[in-house]
Order: structure tokens, then C-alpha cells, then sequence
């Protein structure tokens, strides 16, 4: 007979994520299913610097939360940059213009509970891999494809980490030499293929090109400076031709990204996520084709190509879920 | 005051290591501090099978290394292929042409001995990292440029593995979408630049494109399609134009496919090691530059590069050290 379950246990087992990006910050209290128990987004004034937004962000954490919930055990937080998870300090983040920012100790100083911090992408990873599309391997590469491309690699139940830093900018490894402009101090980078924000770039030169062949999103956006990825994606659902190639396009450089990441990682699962996804889902068929014909067999064989479950709650999901297994005794 | 030395405590670290590769295999018997204490080649018959090739390895063990080192604790075996680690099984290689051959058992039951077995780029890596240039760090990159490109990678004192198999053909990332014919299924694969196979096969082209300028590749190899990277290393020690601009393209591209790396390993240390590194030591400057403008600041600050120490013997060396690390209680 198996003992009857602690009804404190999963008390225990509550913690609080915390994702901090450019623009808003999503907090979520989760329990030891990973299921969100509570949650709610505010706008991020980085500009006003860190001290001030982490002090907003303890103060919501202790009026809103804490009280409902005394048994929450720890606090984890993903941030958009290079973090050093080992003393949990914000290197350097291009969104937030912020650097070398010690957000776990003025965290944990002000809350009283223990913090954990990681890169933004990473714990949405580590969220997919606990509880989402990847919860039944240990070699897991998680790809977000939104305005940017981010990837987390967790290899053998353990997350892939740079010195003194996260990693894993597979985004920003070079598809193209020489090839189109980056955000980053590089070129023709995979991103600057597949993120949101070239997908918007690609079509806007397109249309430019053939105003004629792109009257249909001259129509929708105004004018062509405010073509969207968005746009691509809803002309796409009306098979507008030049969307669709556009789609096509971006499918095999997506799959052509990924064909380098398998070869790196050979993951058990690369689960795929993110705004863009979400909106073209048939890119991952399209980059599928490009996925089995290019790595090496064995690593074909070993890789299944899987849709991200946690939806937007991925990095607050991941976030909590990384505090609860690194800082609770469970 | 600290107990005297346990005189058989080196004893008991000895171990032996073996590289197989397509054309040799070595033996090496290794101590404790990574240094070679007798070794030798043996040329591999590698169409004989796996049975006739292990059964040859393991003669030579019995035969030369046994009886002069009774101490010998364990066996660690590289072999190029893609090998699953944790049962020693070599799943794939296409340099030998065997596949599922489960090395680890058919050697342990022969040699009465614990065998480990990993892929040959990744023991050398592991060899560098516990002995040779990053020693002092537990982030390594291991690349190493022969007739192709391996790497290998060590992230937090962990190998990086992939799913039921090793990982890691950096090699094999596309740097060129689209571009050079590569050995793997890809195309544009780093190694199609960078590779000796690839940087011979630049100079043919290179040499029949304007054959006046490469009248010396001519006079040294005697045809066109006998000219290797060997001679674009001696020419360039001579100062030949064409080879100088050989030898400068491929700087560029190592650096941008070391750009790569770093954006996705953030290592403290890449160990750059190799043939055609040896031959073409000023590559390493040459890749430097890429290497400093291309990745995220953070981790160019992070990053060192730095020439392999071990040699030729990093794969025997390594092979060796992993088996003592992962199975000798020390």
C-alpha cells in the first residue's frame, strides 16, 4: 500500500516565476505540477533601471501573493540577457539596457525567500522539459521563435550553461556568411531569416520590390513601413501568393537552422515555440522536410520535432519550476 | 602534516587508452598526471569488421601492455563515430563503416577489464580539458582541424552527449546556406571551408581557375588533382601569393565558424588543435578577429583561445584519462 499523500506537500512545492522583458513582466504563482495558480502582467519601465523595477516587481510579489500564499518556497526569475546563474547576476541585456545587476541577492534580501535566476529562454526550456513537450527525455532543445530567436539546451537532465554566463545564442549563429544584417554584432545570422522582426523586414522588401504582387498587405498595413510578420501571417491564411512564398522561404531557413542544431545537440526532442509559431504553425512542417535530409542518420533517427504545450506561460512556468528543483528539498 | 604519498596510488591510476580511427589505431598507457607512458600505431583494417579489428586490439593489450603494467585499471576507447556513451555502443561511423557494434561489452569481455568508450573528438576534448590547455576551466570547446572539423564540448565539468549518441559535429553547421558540397547530407558545412579535405579541394579550384598563378601547387604536386592542403601549408611558409590568400580565407572562415561556437558555448577556453592548425599555426590569429566582432560581448569577454597542448596523442591521452575518471574510484 503506498502512503496516503502529505496534504502539505503540495503546499511545499509552490513557488513564484517571474519573466522580466523589455516591455512587460508576467509573475505566476505555480505549483508542483506546474500549473498555474495565479497570475498577472505589468508593463516594464526599464528605463527607470533596475532598482526601481525590481523594487515594483518585490512589491507586487509581497502584496499580491505572498499573502495567499505562505507556503510559496522560492522564487525563480527569467530575464532577457546573459545572466550568471551560479550567483545569479544579469550580465548583460540588450532589451533592458541593463548590465551586471545582481537580481538574485537584492531579490532575496527584500523578499526573504530564496531566488534563482536564468536566462529567459533557458527556464522556458527547463519549463517545457519538466512539464511540457519534452517531460519524457533528458535531452531536450528548446527553440522560441517571437520577434527574436532563442534556444535552451538541456543535455542529459542538465541545463547547457556558457562561463560565467548563460549561452546558447543559436539564434545568432551564422545560416547565411555575409549574409543579411543582424541586431547582433554579426551577419546573416539564423534570426536574421527567421525571427519575427526579419520575417517584417523580408516582406517589406518584398513588397517594395513588387508593390504590385504585395498590394494585398499595402492594404492591410498602410504603408510599407508598417508590414508586419503578422501581416505575412494573415495573408498566408488567404493563400495570398506572395505570402505564401514568403512562408516557404522562412520554413526552409527555419529548417535549415535546425538541421545545425541537431547536429550539435542531437536532442532527443526539439520542442518549438514562440509568437511566430504559433501564428504559422505550418512552419514546422515546412521545416521538417529540411530536418531529415540534411543531419547525419543517426541523428535523424534520434530527433522528433514537437509544438511547445506551455504556450506564452513558458518562461513564468519554467522560472518557478527551475526555483522549486534547484532551491526546494522536495 | 599531510600523510606521506601512497606509493601505489599512481600505480593504481594507470590506465590505457586506444584511438580507432579509419586508417590506425593507437594504444597508449597513460598515468595519472596524462602523461604517455608507452605507446604505439598499428595500421587498422577496418574492412575485416569490428570483430577482426578488436580482436587484433585486444591481442595487442594482452600481448604488449598487460604484463608490464599489472595495475592497468580500465580501458577507454575513442572511436570516430557516433558512439552512445553509456552502454559503449558505436552506433554509427561513417569513416569505418560499421554500424551498432557494441564495443564496450565485446572489449570488457576479452580483457577482463572496465572499458569505457566515446567519440575520438570528444575523449580529446576531455584529454585537453583534464590535462592540456583547459585545464584550469570547466567550460572547454575542443575544435580540431585534421582532414575534417570535430569538436567537442565540456560545459559546467560535464560532457556535452546527445540523445542515445554523442553530439557535437560543429563541422557540420552551415556557415554557407546553399553552399560548398560537404562530405555529411548538407551543404555550406563549415568543414567544406575549413576541413583539409576542403581546403585542398579550394586550392584545385583556385589553381585551375588561374593556372599561371599556381604554377608552384603545380610544380610541387605535379597535377592539379594531387594538390592538398599540404601544399598550401608550404607555399604559404614561402609567402605564395595564392597561398596566401588561401590561408587567409580559411582564417576567416574558422573565425566566423568559431563566432558560432561562441554564441552557442560561451566556453571559457576553445583549445584549437589539429593537422592542419599544426601546419597552419597563424590560422589562429587569422580566426581571431572574426572571433572578437561576431559574438555577443559578454562572451567574447569570457572566451580565450588557446593552441592544443596534447598533439597527436589528445584522443589516446584522453581516452584513457575519461576511463579513469568515469570508472576507477580514486
Amino acid at each position: 500500500m503506498r502512503p496516503a499523500p502529505d496534504p502539505s506537500s503540495s503546499m511545499r512545492t509552490v513557488t513564484a516565476g517571474v519573466d522580466v522583458g523589455g516591455t512587460k513582466i508576467e509573475i505566476a504563482v505555480v505549483d508542483g505540477e506546474g500549473t498555474v495558480l495565479d497570475s498577472h502582467r505589468e508593463p516594464t519601465d526599464a528605463e527607470q533601471g533596475p532598482g526601481r523595477v525590481l523594487g515594483d516587481l518585490t512589491g507586487s510579489l509581497r502584496r499580491d501573493y505572498l499573502p495567499d500564499y505562505p507556503g510559496l518556497g522560492a522564487v525563480g526569475v527569467g530575464i532577457a540577457g546573459q545572466v550568471d546563474r551560479r550567483n545569479g547576476i544579469l550580465r548583460s541585456s540588450p532589451n533592458l539596457k541593463w548590465t551586471d545587476v545582481p537580481i538574485q541577492s537584492k531579490l532575496e534580501d527584500r523578499l526573504e525567500l530564496p531566488v534563482a535566476v536564468g536566462n529567459d529562454v533557458d527556464v522556458a526550456t527547463w519549463g517545457e522539459w519538466r512539464h511540457g513537450a519534452g517531460r519524457d527525455v533528458d535531452h531536450v532543445l528548446g527553440v522560441f521563435v517571437g520577434t527574436g530567436l532563442g534556444t535552451g539546451a538541456i543535455s542529459g537532465g542538465r541545463l547547457v550553461e556558457g562561463c560565467r554566463s548563460s549561452a546558447l545564442e543559436f539564434g545568432h549563429v551564422t545560416l547565411v556568411e555575409g549574409g543579411r544584417d543582424c541586431t547582433c554584432p554579426s551577419r546573416g545570422c539564423i534570426e536574421a531569416y527567421v525571427g519575427g522582426w526579419a520575417i517584417g523586414k523580408r516582406a517589406r522588401e518584398a513588397v517594395e520590390q513588387d508593390p504590385d504582387a504585395g498590394r494585398a498587405f499595402l492594404e492591410r498595413a498602410g504603408s510599407v513601413d508598417r508590414i508586419t510578420a503578422r501581416h505575412v501571417d494573415e495573408l498566408f491564411e488567404q493563400d495570398h501568393p506572395l505570402a505564401r512564398r514568403l512562408v516557404k522561404e522562412t520554413g526552409r531557413y527555419l529548417g535549415a537552422g535546425l538541421a545545425s542544431m541537431v547536429n550539435v545537440f542531437a536532442p532527443c526532442v526539439i520542442v518549438l515555440g514562440g509568437g511566430v509559431i504559433d501564428g504559422m504553425p505550418e512552419l514546422i512542417d515546412l521545416a521538417r522536410s529540411e530536418l531529415e535530409n540534411r543531419p547525419f542518420e543517426v541523428y535523424v533517427e534520434n530527433t522528433e520535432l514537437r509544438r511547445a504545450e506551455l504556450g506564452e506561460k513558458a518562461p513564468v512556468i519554467g522560472a518557478a519550476v527551475m526555483a522549486r528543483d534547484e532551491l526546494l528539498e522536495i
